[in-house]
């Protein structure tokens, strides 16, 4: 049976293209507009998982996502990181001296800010919600004045020139995406678990319960604080660590945990993605 | 002298409130588009201080915020935190059936979602730069079906009806702001301090960072990751301490990070603001 993936984007975003790197080609693709709506067609049950970006390692964490990870009652199956790499898009036969308008999501265009500027600095940047639905914007659009933003899949897919590639400033512009579901299955080669703690609000309560995981030399490899919502200035933490929920040793530390009347909940434990 | 103050918003935004709550009223007000404007007058010197927000207690971390701090070499020298209450904005006369577009910021519109889709269900949302400009284009627009979403001050500057006080959904909302500066003065009051730190990226370095505060008994009221640019899933955190450095204490739990390789940065020790 192929399987349906909720993602936020359109054909040929990098959602789509996390997804396929995950996933494999055979699946089927549920483009949504917002990330909100793509767990909203897992709840509904029109699709079994959905892939959602959670960090991006210029921008840091994606709140909404973590927030979303609070709010809905998912777990988190699985990761996938890719590297953001960009391209400008054009009509066949369009040279970079045409290029009057450029088309793209506005974290992309950010992410080209130094290309632009030396390149076309008179160009307008012009902001839309999605870098690959650009690209097919300015294919029905017809006009060499117009260029996009988007990967290389992007242009492929609307049969495009790609007039320059790697067009970001920095190169290391790795995103990562969870892959999130309502019925898990309990997967025994997990080696990574994430988790929310929410400790008792005395000095040095954080500190006491990375300690658990300190003591044991288990690594947190991410610790991102996020405000409890209608109680000011408290926090919860999201934590990733570097083990599966089968390691007797992390059982011992949630363990201690609970001893010192610090909340847990666990979103997911799963196999860890390949960082390259 | 007047003070200059540099903010991002127009007059009657939260953040020109927040800078007559801190400064009182005697100042000069210099409005910019962003927040980088704001930091960026301070280092032409054409505002002495810059006021920003950098945390709102339902949002979240403002990320521009934390890393403009790093990129610029600025002080904190205060903070102050205000209480974010929205109101439906009119013409006079306007009633409630005649409004057919709310126009305000993204953030805002987001916060009274909730009377909205009660009162206001078949309206449209129109996100604009700012709640206060909001206000000002609808008084010039002198159309009744328009309504803006902004502070009441802006609806008495513009001289424009309130029509509902209060329409956020969630009442603990307030935010946080940070006051900064070129060239501080030392606070021997100061009874708070933000700093930066770089741990190595051991297992247990974090921990073991935030046990020369836990042993001592200082409370970190903040602690907040964010991504080291150009080094993939590689962290640096800020903490805010519920301590000056006049703090005996507080020194000499610095001089235990610096033992432990860990990098330090103090962005400014200043008098902590009233959270209510």
């Amino acid at each position: 049976m192929i399987k349906k993936i909720a993602i936020q984007g359109e054909k040929a975003s990098f959602h789509d293209i996390a997804a396929q790197k995950y996933f494999g080609p055979n699946i089927e693709i549920i483009c949504c507009e917002t990330f909100k709506d793509s767990f909203n067609i897992v709840e509904s049950g029109d699709a079994e998982y959905a892939l959602c970006a959670i960090e991006n390692s210029l921008f840091g964490s994606i709140n909404e996502t973590y927030d979303l990870l609070v709010k809905f009652n998912f777990v988190i199956v699985g990761e996938v990181f890719l590297r953001i790499s960009q391209s400008l898009i054009v009509l066949p036969g369009t040279k970079l001296q045409d290029i009057k308008e450029v088309y793209s999501h506005p974290v992309a265009i950010a992410q080209c800010e130094d290309f632009l500027d030396k390149h076309l600095p008179i160009a307008k940047r012009l902001e839309y919600y999605d870098t690959a639905a650009s690209v097919e914007m300015i294919r029905n659009r017809k006009d060499k004045k117009n260029a996009a933003i988007a990967s290389s899949s992007a242009a492929k897919l609307y049969d495009l020139k790609i007039l320059k590639e790697g067009i970001e400033t920095n190169k290391q512009n790795y995103t990562r995406f969870v892959v999130i579901t309502k019925k898990p299955i309990f997967n025994e080669a997990a080696n990574k678990t994430s988790l929310i703690i929410r400790t008792n609000n005395n000095p040095g309560s954080l500190y006491r319960a990375l300690g658990v995981f300190a003591e044991r030399s288990i690594n947190i490899s991410k610790l991102q604080s996020r405000p409890i919502i209608g109680k000011a200035w408290h926090y919860i933490f999201y934590l990733d660590i570097d083990k599966g929920l089968n390691d007797k040793e992390l059982i011992d530390a949630f363990n201690d945990l609970k001893v010192q009347k610090c909340e847990l909940k666990i979103l997911g434990s799963y196999l860890s993605g390949n960082k390259t």
